[in-house]
Parts: C-alpha cells; structure tokens; sequence
C-alpha cells in the first residue's frame, strides 16, 4: 500500500472557465505506480470547485450559464460588503460543488466514463494562477 | 492495510429512478473484510449522480421535483445542439450532484445515520444498465 | 500505512448554523501521527452537509439565504406528508450538497487555502445535538 502526492499547476481566464485536468490526473495516476485505490483531485481555495462533465462545447456554455441562473453574479452578496472584491457568488458556487473529487483508481487509471472527465471550474471573477492538489491511495 | 474493489450492476427506468445501493454497499464491504476505512462509490458516466438521502416514498418525489425546477428536462441546452440525445438537462444534474460519494467505513460498515442511505440518482433520459464502481481501503 | 478514525460533537441551533470545524479536524490529524493521506469527515444523518467556504460574517448570512431561495423552507414537500416533521427542505438540501467532505492530507495537515475553512451545514428545522465523523488514511 502506498501513498503519492503532487500538484498540478495552470491559469484560467475567470469565471467560465473550466478545465479538463483528466489527462494529467492520469499522467500522475501512472507516475504513483498505483494500480487500485482512491484519488482525490482538490483546490486549495474557495472560488473554485472539482466535478466531472463531459467536455465538450455545449456544455462548456450550459454550465457557466446555470451557475449564472442559479447563483446571479451581478447581484450584491455579504461578502462583498465585507471585503469588496465582488466575487461573493463564486464562493458560494464553490460551496455548493465542492472543493474535490474522490475517485477509484482501477487498472492504472481514474474510474470514468468514456464520455467524462475530471474538470476544474473556475467562478472566480479574475483570472487566477491556480495548483490543484492530487493524492493517490492504493497499492 | 488493504484494497478491494468490486462493480454493482442494475439497470433504471431512466430519469428520476432513485436507487438504494446500501445494502449491496454494505455487503461489499463485509466482503472486503475491512472494518475500519474508507469507502468511494462512483459512476462511470456523466448523466447520473451518487449521494445518499432518507430513501422513502415522499423525498421520492420531492428530489426529482427539485432538479427539475432548479434544471428543466423540457429547455434545449447547447448540449443538445452538439449531439441531438436531448439529455443536456442530465449531465448539468450529474455536474452538480457529483459522480461519487465517499463515506468513512466503522465497524465493518459504511458510517450512515439511521435513517440515512446510499442512493444513485438517474438523470438520463432514458432507461440505462448501470454499474456502480466501489472501493474500499483500510484494515 | 495507517489509518485512524474518530467523533467530533457539538451543537447546533438549527437551519442556518454554520460550524467550522477546521480546528479540531486538523487537531485529529495531528493526533493521528498521519502526515501524507486523505482525510474524509462526514455526518451520519440525512439533514446537515460537509463542504468548504471562507467562514466570514458575509457568507455565513448569503449561504442560508441561497439555500432558502433555492430549497423554499415554506413549501410542504412529499416528505412533510409522510412524516409531518416538515423538514423535507432540510434533506433536499443535504442531498444535493453531499454528507461528506474529502481532502487530501500533506504536511500534517488537511490541504486548504488560507481562507477556506471546513464547515459543517445544519439545515434540520430544530436544534441538534451532531457527532461528525473523521476518518484519515496515510502515512
């Protein structure tokens, strides 16, 4: 039984953004040697979150679109009277994701489907360097 | 220290069948022998969701109702303009819910309230043959 | 490779209270010896929810506002008529955020941002008495 840690850094354009982390995952999955086990992928900070979706155009405009109809961001939350950088609606999206995503590991890889992948969302309402921490458990 | 893992297979009416894995869970893990852990349960897939809820006849309705107001099966999504299988609705579900759950395992079983179960959520929109990854780690 | 498990207990008073728990789950950590693993915490019971957020004065008022405004406490839910203890809002809730929270454990520590904290969500209709389960597995 082993244990491997390591993060995985990148920049995004703000809130809309996502990104399909599943390759690197992968990459890291091979890297720990760890064949079958449990994977958590998760963002150290509250304006971002970790889900799986399929990646591709559609969707890439519906998801951002439903986070803007459920949690508005135009809208003024306590947060921002609080510290004034107008990003409450990114915590609280984040909030309601989620900070990870736990995962099998099964044959050398993370259990998905053909049409899924691991993705980062960004709510945040900047562009922000981002690492995402990755831990693999299993032997 | 150990590892185990398994697939559970069942087939769903499509949208809105709620289906309680607990005791097939359960039953994992006492396989597994292992009493003290962790437990990760996924979907291979992108149009359904794991989480866990008091699995009686009125949250039965009340969960389907709640995602169809806060996501509408009858919109068309951009989903829908990419591939035409009018399920844009059930991976925008699945994004927010989450594809896998992760509970502690005590006492040779999963740590739930009394009232308190494992559930897969089917959101496609279509009756599917579903099998559910789990994985297990401890000792 | 070891893992270890443990209860934490507190309070609460009802829908709306927000309990960070960062505190006493690094605490666990600590005393678990265990300083690279994933740490999951979990609640046993289908009316409260694990997830992270920066625990300040502005979200801990936008967060059961958001709830309130997506999962209406006011409406009777197919839940209120089987059991008539109407908190049927209070498990919708805990469902679609989840009874759990995973993170990966680096450097003796749960992995976080500096202002994202571990919180605990009640969404019950009274006042309860809540054990929060924490289990860690590492080396």
């Amino acid at each position: 039984m082993n244990v491997f840690e390591t993060e995985y850094r990148f920049s995004t354009d703000g809130d809309g953004t996502i990104v399909d982390i599943t390759a690197p995952v992968n990459e890291v999955v091979r890297e720990s040697g760890i064949t079958t086990g449990q994977l958590t992928v998760s963002v150290p900070g509250s304006t971002g979150a970790l889900t799986t979706i399929e990646y591709e155009p559609g969707l890439l405009r519906d998801l951002p679109e439903l986070f803007e109809r459920l949690i508005p961001s135009g809208t003024t939350y306590g947060h921002d009277e609080t510290w004034g950088d107008g990003n409450g609606f990114s915590h609280l999206r984040s909030a309601l994701v989620g900070p990870s995503c736990t995962l099998p590991v099964s044959k050398g890889e993370a259990v998905l489907g053909t049409w899924q992948q691991i993705v980062f969302l960004e709510f945040d309402n900047r562009s922000r360097n981002r690492r995402i921490h990755i831990n693999i458990i299993g032997e």
